[in-house]
């Protein structure tokens, strides 16, 4: 109530959106805006200000850079000459709302800059393992955040998946996929999945334990591919490419097979959306394809967080994050998802736990 | 066992496949065959001898007409040479299996043909209510056959309606369209249809009672007509048409919204499909769509029929039937489904109710 609020110097240095993106996002469409020194405004009652410490790039990130679309998004377009927001790992460090101290270490939405105002800490999640329990606290960008419980739901509610079902992952490698291999194997199905380079290819099979993977680039024809692949045809997909990725999938589906939606990377940086042409296989083989995001399934948080949680610390899952650092670095990582360059879980670390 | 077939003196007529279609099928893709006078051979043990009455002209018939492609379709192709089958209503004049008497009326899976030897009764179905009660046999085509159940399974069971939710339905004044927005009145759903000539539109809104609808071919915009009649966006979208129409459906989807993929009969007389381009409002708007087909749903027929006798009696729901009478017309019912010739249900008189 009181308008006790402590001017703090401090410098802070942002990543900041020039301007709507069409085709391939570039570093150039993001610049560094340096404010030193400046003075940063305490939290208004009810607020946080946060020290960032991770950050994550994700690829839903690339339609926020679109212009806005009436109706066809479940999130915000970035606003030109603002700063870039996204998940991330931080410590309160000046706190004006009653569920959060100064010193707590929390997961959410966050600012793409060293330090972040919070008005309201809405959707904040307070860590609970931290490296004190040896969790790293960049798994809260991944495996433990978003990514983690994308997978998690994706899989065992999306796909409905029992034993001994064929499992197809593609974008494998990435922060979602490497967990629904990992998932799926634990249940008991048969999974393969795909990547786009040789070294991805490896570790699918090598450190994640899928059965099998193949590099999509190196197939002319994916279709056949996955019949060689699949010689009994596909239960279940997770999808996170799109295109004709799509449609080699729908030829080689099973009957009352499953589909989730979670990406569509191949498509993200098209102007025109590649036609899906074998959407007749749906009724021939009464497929279920669904959509879905994680913020619908957030109350499942809490037990997927002590489920995998104890899968780490028993070694039954691995995680791989791929890590730039500096806030300086931030637009160069994002943009090396949409090129397939990181291997693993893209992180940018702006601050090693302190 | 005992080897006491009767031989039958009798003539047959049969509409006979010519050659696998590309493209539109045209009537001399099929020819009429008349074998008089011939020897009838009676059923063997386990057999039945048919006499067909209604026969059914249905869309996925197109899809038996294509060369047969491995793992693509649940419905054999159409064998060159040979007599085309199909749904029907016929009546039992000779039986060599203990659940059927002579005299008996049945619907199921038939020739196209005055007489039909079935080996076994595989799916035949006993008609329960008849002329006796009221109910003309030709509705074993329709509205108490396979459409019917086709629409009943579609929308309760694949669509998961609530009441006051909205819902679309394409090629709405065929077989099944038109059962499906009567199912979604009485669930008390606002339901919006569309057809192909004015007639059909007058139709849904003046004898169906769907709450309005639209002629497809006179809109330049198909995703701004959507928007014009679903200000608030579509719920439920029953699917029977596909490629653009689709994709304008997308657009105007709701968040969590189900789309029950029932037919493509835009498709099905493409040699190439058309591209689909909104499929990423799958996932920002979380929606679940699934193909599905009758078959799978056949233990629901009896508490169906109970239930759509009592609609018919009570005057809850009507249906609209487009006769062609006689078998040498069946080739040109079949094809003028694929140009929207039929208003309602297309059946073929083969004979009338004796």
């Amino acid at each position: 109530m009181a308008e006790e609020n402590k001017s703090k110097s401090t410098n802070n240095k942002q990543i900041v959106f020039k301007d709507y993106v069409v085709g391939y996002p570039k570093e150039t469409d993001m610049e560094l805006r340096s404010s030193e020194p400046s003075i940063m405004v305490p939290p208004e009652e009810g607020g946080l200000l946060l020290k960032n410490l991770y950050l994550s790039c994700d690829p839903y990130m690339r339609g926020r850079m679109s212009k806005p679309i009436p109706n066809a998004s479940y999130v915000n377009s970035f606003v030109p000459g603002s700063v870039i927001t996204g998940y991330g790992v931080s410590q309160v460090i000046d706190s004006r709302h009653p569920d959060f101290q100064v010193g707590d270490l929390v997961w959410g939405f966050t600012g793409w800059e060293l330090f972040t105002l919070l008005p309201t800490p809405l959707g904040l999640t307070k860590i609970k393992y931290t490296n004190d329990h040896n969790i790293p606290l960049s798994y809260y960008t991944g495996i433990l955040g978003m990514p983690g419980l994308t997978a998690y739901v994706g899989f065992h509610e999306i796909c409905s998946p029992k034993k001994g079902e064929t499992v197809y992952v593609s974008a494998a490698s990435g922060a979602v996929g490497q967990l629904v291999g990992q998932f799926a194997k634990l249940m008991g199905c048969y999974v393969v999945g795909s990547a786009g380079t040789k070294e991805k290819v490896e570790l699918l099979k090598n450190k994640f334990g899928f059965d099998d993977a193949f590099n999509y680039k190196e197939e002319q024809d994916l279709t056949a591919a996955l019949k060689r692949f699949f010689p009994q045809g596909i239960d279940i997909y997770f999808e996170n490419v799109g295109g004709r990725m799509l449609d080699a999938v729908l030829l080689n589906m099973n009957v009352h097979g499953r589909i989730a939606v979670c990406g569509l990377i191949s498509q993200y940086n098209l102007t025109e959306h590649d036609g899906v042409h074998n959407l007749f296989c749906m009724i021939t083989k009464r497929i279920r394809m669904q959509g879905f995001v994680e913020p619908d399934h957030k109350h499942m948080y809490p037990q997927f967080l002590e489920l995998v949680v104890q899968y780490i610390r028993e070694g039954k899952i691995v995680y791989m994050e791929d890590t730039a650092e500096g806030l300086e670095e931030a637009p160069s990582a994002l943009i090396g998802l949409f090129s397939g360059r990181n291997v693993g879980k893209q992180v940018v670390c702006i601050r090693h736990d302190e």
